[in-house]
């Protein structure tokens, strides 16, 4: 027989039994935390103690016709729910055991389970009658706060210059016409080199501070005015001018690069060739160095052989080429050599052709273009020659004389602006992600027909599980490249081979994250988000490419996992690996553990939520898919099979190792990062993001731990719940992660932001 | 001790044993094609045959050593494959045999092995010096006969239709200006009226044909061209005429479908708000017919209530308005009504108001635009009045006296329209592949050092795989696409339910899928994807918003489910479906059956190429998530959780269901077509890429189907390696695959495809 009315000592456990049994949220952790509570509840009769325990026995659950008595007692209550109040669902049960006239002492500590079990207004929304309140968004953190978690010690420049781009210059408008959205990039270039932010990486004799961080932070807050911007102002000052400060030598820096911090000398870096993208040791722009008359010959030899892809290529007066070096007849491989392309009154140079790339998917206000060298004549002296020289006697000299490691070492020293483009791919998941979430705080849709006002579209499960597993993965992306970018421009590490497969990884998965959040995004906005004024469209065609550039990402991640395969020791090439496999594979599999049942199937709250498990599911991951590359090409090898071949037969492999690589390196580092947060309630906060970023990955990649048996079936959708319901959990703060992001305010001029 | 050379009977066989084992392509029913013929072959000694045999024990494979001395003997008897062979593997060993001089006669039946084992050229790539040969793909199919099977009983119409977008008035070209753009597809919409395109769906009296499957292969043809002109295209004659030819009575047609197909009458679809796009039942527009002056007064209460995104408003001189229709002070639900926009010259009706949408990621030649009425006043006669009329007594009448069901059976003639969407995306997504396809047959990009020649993108298998298999779903959808539009323009079906649930789904995980592959190419083409000239840029702008309109599909997935669940019995609400789940509930429970060991871990090519194994997962998949998602919400419901929130709580997993059956009724439409093809041959590459389909769909979703334990993990891991294994099989007829499409070669126009 079940009762249909209750003492108040039960009756203040109501709704709180309600909401955990009707959504099942009980596991064993979860279940201790109300038993406590229960424990010590100094005012309830040894029988009533009894009833509420036997109430959290899974094994025996409620019946159902006791759980919908609860609910009937709750409805019929008339009391309002208050969403705004601190913890609702405890003051509602307050006013409940109140109304009654009752003068039983209401146990304060029932909060605890509201903030324990993650109660969320979404567990209960529509189960009782709710007084909607007007603030979309709970006050217990502060975005002020999380901001400064990023910024770190930069905070104080990082927000002048956010300041800085409330100058109207940076007003965003529609500019349809490549030509005026080019004048105007330009425009806000040259603005932002007299104030001293394009130099910002060079060193302080010609105009800058030497801070990388910096730089990249601000090259990464361009993106929330313009990808054009963005990009324009990475050609000019990282890549080209980057190209100068990093394969130059003394004479070029002092000849060039304060006028390229000051925007008065406009350059390319014209690597890609029509013919040639991700292979840029296969370039075929020869430089010939003509000893007769100490001068080099820049050619473009063949139809498909010109540069292409070129920024500012309709700007620029410079470039520096990359091109195979011959000198003696001998090829010594690719080296970078600046080339005039314009004289002071803005014509070609004799022998240089330039042509419009045309209109593009995205970035229009920026210049592409393709350019031929027919022969062009530059002087010895424009070779940047720090990794290659030719001698004043006309001979070739380096100090790395191995070509493979000297060709690696040059590009190497471009693996910032890899970084860079990671961040500012980012940047547009980021500021997608604060347009999506703010129009879903405003947008109702639907609703049942007891209510007048329709539900916003953020409190439905789907659209949290949209955008909230991504928010958390923002902040780890983040965290993670602000890191590498420090290791990055430690001078004191000189080898920097490592991080360049880091980078490589790193690159590939958050552009492609970076794409897929603006994605989703867009369609979260639905028809609004379509809209140009809402912004969400112009960051789509324009981080679309960076999947591309710098680094084709799926060239990227097999560069990625031969690097990891070699354990960073040797070049990236495919010869000579078996030796390298051979030890690797005895090593790894010694390591490799072997998972058991138990843990296979543990479903508990405190161990899905553990960072020690997912960080061994991230290095078992990684461990197993090297271990099993490593041990496929050794057997292909083996039966005689070319070592080219057998890395191509496991190519999709490779991929599947560099990404797992990379989500491993990105978890790690923000987790070491998260115990360096001083403020208790901000790291934990962190943390929990880790945790779900953690989770997510796992479960997108479950079919893999399945088949491996490291998931059984019961545990992988343990997983699959908990990220549904930490992406809840979230929902009351979702606003202040997003504004903790730090855009600034003059940016967001999406209306559908405001 | 092994052999290092071998007598010219078993040195045939070597080739193959080694490209065989190099890449482990043996499984039991594979080793019988193999064992076949060394048991047919009467020239063999037994000993030969004792050794050939040793070499097909899977238990007990030969040794590396053994492999490694096959490469051997092929390295070193210089002899060159020919790729261009009909079957090269075949050629090159019949010369390998006859060079030593031999007299041995040559077993032809070998190339069977090649044929059954699907052995290609990405097979031995790199293990043989392989002799470049011109041709870049097979003539073993023939496209048009492939394009023929496509086209059906309507193919000389297609044809025809074809050929008219050879006229330079659809040439494309970039056009910035939304003006211009506007413009110029207003041309082409008119130009093709006056060809009668524009009227095919509408009956012979008013200047078409009664074709509607006619009518949506043109629509879906126009994606060629342009994806603004197949938009404004399906606004005018689809959205607008088919609200009147669908929603209105003779008066209507008389009066104005005629003028509506030589688009002499431009008008609007006017049923979006900006409050309201998915939930159209909340539009907040009134139509209050006012008894004594026998009008009806079209209105927007308020602030949002504006209808948005309308196609044609910049143009249009009327418009189908769904509207709330009040009658007597009674609101009878959603209605359509013409309102006239613009006089004869142009100039705006009084009370409407009109605002340009502005600029859009897309559809830019599109005049998407905002309309408000104030107080506008329509004749009674303006009520589209098929499904409810105001009688010349004020009253109101309709033959459906549930309003639920008048408004669904209303929505539900529009669903043609959801048809259209499917197919336009599907479009953009095969013009995407052909390009993307017939770009990477022609760049080359790394190489082994041994060759002078870099590979073909097309042969590495991470492009395989990101290609082939969009190509096989193509397929599937198309032929499903086409199968629903007959039936769904089969008049003498008269329930349209189980249709709409159907045509939900599909819509939804067509556009998804286009979406999708549009950006695989655009990364497949790498910078040259980026560059508008080359086409795809333009497709992935357009289709974005094809998962928007006509229904945004998280929301028509949630539809499906909720059809599927009520066995398309009900209406699409909420309410009362605990009957329907107890019953359902016991029917599907009945049915499910325990997946035991043995099958869920068969790895067997005949097993996983079978289609009653794909139609079973498939069937499996539905019925299992149909049973826990009705038991599910019942259980929420027997707790006393209201039944709208019930569902909230398993949206996630209602999406699942909607995706699944979508899936499962796609395969099944196929397969079923597939049977209809006279033609062995191309019957059985239908076929082949069905089986290709269903693979990579269980792949996808290979963790839910391991965590039922449907799939064990080696089973998991044979699927994952047959979908590699069958895109590379699928190489040599790639291109053929996508000429397969019949896209006009005058709407190629991207340089990279030509």
């Amino acid at each position: 027989m079940i009762k249909t009315t209750y003492p108040p000592s039960i009756l203040q456990y109501i709704p709180f039994f309600f909401v955990i049994w009707s959504d099942d949220l009980l596991t064993l952790s979860e279940i201790a935390v109300v038993k406590k509570i229960i424990d010590d509840d100094q005012n309830l009769s040894k029988k009533d103690r009894e009833t509420l325990n036997s109430w959290l026995n899974t094994a025996q659950p409620p019946l159902d016709t006791e759980i919908k008595s609860w609910q009937r007692a709750i409805s019929n209550s008339g009391i309002k729910l208050v969403e705004g109040d601190n913890h609702p669902l405890t003051s509602f049960s307050k006013k409940l055991i109140s109304q009654n006239g009752s003068e039983h002492v209401f146990n304060e500590d029932l909060s605890a389970i509201e903030t324990n079990l993650g109660i969320q207004p979404n567990h209960y929304h529509h189960l009782f009658e709710v007084e909607v309140v007007l603030e979309k968004t709970s006050n217990f953190y502060d975005p002020k706060e999380i901001d400064q978690i990023f910024k770190g010690t930069n905070h104080r420049e990082i927000d002048e210059f956010r300041e800085a781009l409330s100058n109207s210059i940076f007003s965003w408008e529609i500019i349809k016409n490549k030509e005026n959205f080019r004048e105007k990039v330009l425009t806000q270039v040259q603005y932002l080199a007299k104030a001293g932010y394009g130099a910002m990486a060079y060193p302080e004799a010609y105009g800058g501070t030497g801070n990388m961080p910096l730089y990249a932070t601000i090259f990464e807050n361009l993106m929330y005015v313009d990808g054009s911007l963005t990009v324009k102002f990475g050609v000019q000052f990282g890549l080209f001018g980057g190209s100068i400060q990093k394969l130059g030598t003394k004479k070029h820096h002092d000849r060039y690069l304060t006028a390229i911090g000051e925007a008065k000398l406009l350059g390319c870096f014209a690597m890609t060739e029509t013919g040639h993208g991700s292979n840029v040791r296969g370039i075929k722009t020869t430089a010939t160095y003509n000893k007769e008359e100490d001068n080099i010959t820049i050619h473009t030899p063949g139809k498909n052989d010109n540069k292409e892809y070129i920024g500012n290529a309709l700007h620029g007066t410079m470039a520096s080429v990359f091109a195979q070096l011959i000198v003696d007849g001998k090829n010594h491989g690719v080296h970078a050599i600046l080339v005039p392309l314009r004289d002071s009154e803005n014509r070609l140079m004799p022998g240089v052709r330039i042509e419009d790339n045309g209109y593009k998917l995205g970035l229009n206000g920026v210049d592409n273009g393709k350019i031929w060298f027919d022969q062009v004549k530059v002087p010895r002296a424009n070779l940047l020659n720090k990794y290659g020289d030719i001698k004043s006697d006309g001979s070739y000299y380096s100090d790395i004389k191995n070509p493979n490691k000297r060709f690696f070492t040059m590009l190497g020293t471009l693996v910032g602006g890899r970084i860079c483009v990671a961040k500012g791919a980012l940047s547009g998941a980021k500021m997608s992600l604060a347009i999506a979430v703010k129009y879903a705080l405003q947008r109702r849709q639907f609703n049942d027909n007891l209510k007048i006002q329709e539900d916003l579209i953020m409190d439905y499960p789907s659209h949290q599980l949209r955008l909230t597993p991504a928010i958390a993965k923002s902040y780890v992306y983040q965290i993670t490249l602000d890191s590498l970018m420090k290791i990055y421009s430690d001078d004191s590490i000189t080898d920097k081979r490592k991080i360049e497969t880091q980078v490589a990884g790193l690159k590939a998965i958050i552009t492609w994250f970076a794409n897929e959040t603006i994605q989703e995004c867009r369609e979260a906005c639905g028809g609004k988000g379509y809209l140009l004024e809402n912004r969400i469209a112009d960051l789509k065609g324009d981080v679309d490419i960076f999947t591309t550039f710098e680094g084709d990402n799926t060239v990227l991640l097999q560069l990625a996992a031969k690097g990891i395969m070699s354990d960073f020791n040797t070049e990236f090439n495919s010869a000579g690996f078996s030796a390298v496999f051979k030890l690797l594979g005895t090593q790894i599999s010694d390591k490799l553990v072997t998972i058991n049942p138990i843990y296979a199937n543990k479903v508990d709250k405190e161990h899905l939520y553990n960072p020690k498990f997912h960080q061994h599911a991230f290095d078992y991951r990684t461990r197993r898919l090297t271990y099993s590359a490593a041990m496929r090409i050794r057997d292909y090898i083996k039966k005689g099979v070319p070592t080219y071949q057998a890395f191509l037969k496991v190519q999709t492999h490779l991929i599947a190792l560099g990404k797992a690589y990379s989500c491993e390196l990105a978890y790690n580092t923000y987790l070491q990062f998260t115990e360096t947060i001083e403020d208790k309630k901000n790291q934990q906060l962190f943390q929990k993001l880790g945790c779900l970023f953690a989770l997510s990955e796992i479960r997108e990649d479950a079919s893999w731990y399945l088949e491996q048996g490291y998931l059984g079936g019961t545990k992988s959708k343990a997983i699959r719940q908990r990220v549904e319901r930490l992406s809840t959990e979230f929902r009351p703060h979702i606003e202040v992660l997003v504004d903790g992001f730090g855009i600034p305010d003059h940016c967001l001029t999406a209306p559908i932001s405001r």
